[in-house]
C-alpha cells in the first residue's frame, strides 16, 4: 500500500484508531467562546495532552518514558537500541490555536503504527513516537524549548530565565506541572541514538492546495526570528496635553507596522507585528511604553537581513522625529535550515517519486533536531492555507493520506 | 488675606494640616515599580483612601456620610440645609497616575477649612467636602461614574451592566466593598440642596505655567468622547501565510492611528489611541481581532465632529482596502460644559480679578455637576503640563495658593 496521491483508496480504509484519538483530544483546552486551542506549556490543558499520550503509549504495549527536559516518548523496540527512527510532534498549541498544528503529527504517529501492525510488518530498527514539549512558545516566548534544550541549542540557565505574562518563571511551572526544573539540560547520547526523525504537520500555507496533493515533503524551513521594539515615550493625560507637547510612542509603533508590511513587500519576505503590550493601556492617557513584537521570515538569510534592518531603520528614523526612545532586542533566531538531502530523496522513492517538495515559513521541533539528526517533514493539504486559527483544516481523505504516507515511510526506514 | 499669584506671602504660611494629610496619603495605591498610582475605584487602596477621608473628617467633628452612589460627604453645619457650598474632588486615579490629579482638589478642601478656622470667620451657609467615586473610570471605563449616578446622567440599569477587565462587574465590586449597589441612582434631593460646587484641580495643561500664574479659573470644558474601533480580521500564522493572503486588523490599526494624529493636526483638535487589545496576541500569530479605543476633545462640538468623522473614515477605508471589517462603538460623550458665568466672575472677583480663566480638555465632576448645580473650578499650575502620569507635579508654594485661594472663594460664598 502506497499512495499519498490518493487515487489508490488505502485498503482497509482510515486507520481505525485515528477518529478515536481525535474525538479523545478535541475537547481538551479548548475555549467555549473562541473556539480556539489553548494548550500552553505545563498548564492544565497540556497535562491533560500528556496523559493522553501516555494512556496511547501504553495501550499498545509502548515503552513509556520523559526526557530530561519533559518531552514525552514511546518506543517500540529497546530506547537504548542504536539508529531508531523517531516520528511525532507536539500537542501544544498558539493562543486560540486549531486543532491540527502539531496534534495531527502525533495522532497520525500512533494510527501510522497501528497501520504497520495491521500490515504485519517486523522491525530491524527502534521506533519511537515522541511529543515535544513547549514547541509553541506561547506561554514564555520562546519556541521549541523542548527540542532546543535536548539539542543544546538553550541552556538550562537561559531557560530558567524565561517567565510568563503573569511572571511565573518557567522553572516554577515546570515544578508546578510535577517536572524537575533541575535535570534540563542538553541529552547528545539520546540524539546520537537516533538515525532518523520525521515529523508529519498539517501545511501552514496554501501550496498543496494550489498543486493539488494530499502530502509533500519538506525541503527547508525559512531563516526566521523574532525581534522585541520597546518604544518609550511619555505617559501624559489624552485631553490636555498639545499635540505638539506629546511624546506618544503609539505613532511611532503605528509607523513601524506599516513600515514592516512595505519592507517584506518590497523583499518577498514576510513581517508581522502580532502582539503588543501598552503601559498604562488607559483610555484617556498617552502611553509611556509599548512594546511591539516583530516576527520576520525570509526564503533566505540576506533577504531577512535587508528586511529586519530596513524595518528597524525606519522605527528608528520615527522615534526621532517624535521624541520617542526605541531598544530593539532580538529575542530569537533561527538560521535557515535544509533538511537532509539523502533522508529526503529516501522519503520521496519510498513515496513513489511524484510528492512536492516545499519550503516552509514556519519553524518546528525537526527544524531544532536537523542540526544534530538526519530529519525530514511530512505536510499534509491545509485548504484554508490558514494557520494558527480555528480555520485551519485538512479533509478526512487527507489525513488518511497523511497516515498512510507516513506509514509506508516508518517501514521504509525501520522495517523491510 | 487673599492672593494666588503669590506675590504677597500668605500670613502663617502654609497651613500645617496640608504637609500631614499629604503625607498620609502618599503611599496609598502607589505601584513600587512605577512609582505610580493604581487607585482603582472600589479596590483595596480606594477602601484605604475613602478611610482616610472620613478621619478628616472625624478629625475635624464634621458629620460624615456616604450617599446612595458611595460618594463621601464631610458637612461642615446642617446637612439637610439649604444652599450649601460644596467644594472637593477625587481619591481614586488612573492606572499608574500621578499623585495630584484628585487628591490635591481633596487635600486642599481640607486645609481651606483649616485656614478658615484659623481666620475664625463665621459660616452662613452650609459647608460639605466631598469625595466623588470612580472619577477616573479607570477600571470600568467610564468615568465620573460616582457623579453621573448622582446627577441621573447615568442609570442604574447601565451602571449594573459595566465591567471590568477581569469580568467583574459594578454590583460586585461595591458590593464587595461594602456598599449596597441596589441604591445606587440619581440623587435631585441633594443636589436641590447645593447652591454651589467648586472643586480645585492640578492643571492638566501648561497654560498656567505659560502666563506664570499660580492659580487659575476654568471657563469651560471641551466637548469630549470615547469610541472603541474594532478591527475584525483573520488569524493565521505569521510565518506562512503570504501577504496577499492576509487580513491584518493591525495594519488597519495602524493606519487609523495615523489618521487620528493627522484629523486632530488640521483641526486645532486632540485625538488619541492609548488602549487597545490584541487577540490572540501572539508573536507568531496575525491577529483574529484588534480592539483600540479613541479619545478625542476639541474647543466645540463642530470641531470635534469633524476630527471624529475624518477618522472613521481613514479607519474604513483602510479597513476595505486590507479586507477587514471594521466596527466603531461610541462608548461615551460629554457635550461642551460652560461653568456657570455669575459663579465664575464672582470667583473671579474674590480673587482679585487678575487670575487668568482658561478652557480644558479634560472631564471633571465638576462638568457632570454643572448640569444640575452652580459649579467652578480652579485650576493649580503644573509646570511639567503632564498628567495622569507620576511626573504631574504642583509646586509647594502653588499648592498652598491654591488652598489660600479656594479658602478665599470658600470664605466669599459662605461666610461674610
Amino acid at each position: 500500500m502506497t499512495g499519498p496521491d490518493g487515487t489508490r483508496p488505502p485498503a482497509g480504509g482510515q486507520p481505525p484508531s485515528f477518529h478515536t484519538m481525535w474525538a479523545e483530544l478535541a475537547p481538551v483546552g479548548r475555549h467555549p467562546a473562541s473556539g480556539g486551542y489553548r494548550r500552553h506549556a505545563w498548564t492544565g490543558a497540556d497535562a491533560d495532552c500528556r496523559t493522553w499520550f501516555q494512556e496511547q503509549a501504553e495501550a499498545r504495549g509502548l515503552t513509556y518514558e520523559t526526557d530530561r527536559n519533559g518531552n514525552q516518548w514511546a518506543w517500540l523496540g529497546d530506547p537504548l537500541g542504536e539508529d531508531a527512527v523517531v516520528t511525532g510532534s507536539h500537542l501544544d498549541s498558539v493562543p486560540d490555536g486549531g486543532a491540527f498544528d502539531g496534534p495531527l503529527g502525533v495522532v497520525s504517529s500512533f494510527a501510522a503504527l497501528d497501520e504497520l501492525r495491521r500490515r504485519g510488518v517486523g522491525f530491524r530498527r527502534p521506533l519511537a513516537i515522541t511529543n515535544f514539549g513547549d514547541e509553541e512558545g506561547a506561554r514564555f516566548g520562546l519556541a521549541c524549548v523542548g527540542s532546543r534544550l535536548t539539542a543544546g541549542q538553550l541552556t538550562k540557565e537561559a531557560a530558567h530565565r524565561l517567565r510568563d505574562g503573569d511572571g511565573v518563571s518557567l522553572p516554577q511551572a515546570m515544578e508546578a506541572a510535577g517536572y524537575d526544573p533541575e535535570a534540563i539540560g542538553p541529552d547528545p547520547e539520546r540524539l546520537a541514538r537516533i538515525g532518523a526523525f520525521v515529523e508529519l504537520h498539517v501545511e501552514q500555507g496554501r501550496a498543496l492546495d494550489l498543486t493539488g496533493d494530499a502530502v509533500g515533503i519538506a525541503s527547508a524551513i525559512w531563516p526566521h526570528g523574532r525581534w522585541r521594539y520597546d518604544f518609550h515615550g511619555e505617559a501624559n493625560h489624552a485631553g490636555t496635553t498639545r499635540l505638539a507637547d506629546r511624546r506618544d510612542p503609539m505613532l511611532t509603533y503605528a509607523e513601524t507596522v506599516l513600515a514592516a508590511r512595505r519592507e517584506a513587500e518590497l523583499a518577498g519576505a514576510v513581517a508581522t507585528f502580532g502582539k503588543i503590550a501598552v503601559e498604562p493601556n488607559g483610555v484617556n492617557a498617552i502611553p509611556s511604553l509599548v512594546r511591539g513584537w516583530l516576527d520576520s521570515r525570509a526564503a533566505d538569510q540576506a533577504t531577512l537581513d535587508t528586511v529586519v534592518a530596513g524595518i528597524e531603520a525606519a522605527a528608528h528614523e520615527a522615534a526621532a522625529r517624535q521624541g520617542v526612545d526605541l531598544t530593539v532586542v532580538r529575542e530569537s533566531f533561527t538560521p535557515v535550515v535544509e533538511f537532509e538531502h539523502a533522508l529526503r530523496d529516501e522519503l520521496a522513492k519510498i513515496l513513489g517519486g511524484r510528492v512536492p517538495v516545499l519550503g516552509t515559513g514556519a519553524g518546528h521541533d525537526a527544524g531544532i533536531l536537523s542540526a544534530s539528526v538526519p530529519t525530514a517533514m511530512l505536510f499534509v493539504r491545509n485548504p484554508t492555507g490558514v494557520s494558527h486559527s480555528p480555520a485551519e483544516h485538512a479533509a478526512e481523505d487527507d489525513c488518511v493520506a497523511g497516515v498512510l504516507a507516513l506509514a509506508d515511510v516508518l517501514e521504509g526506514l525501520a522495517c523491510g
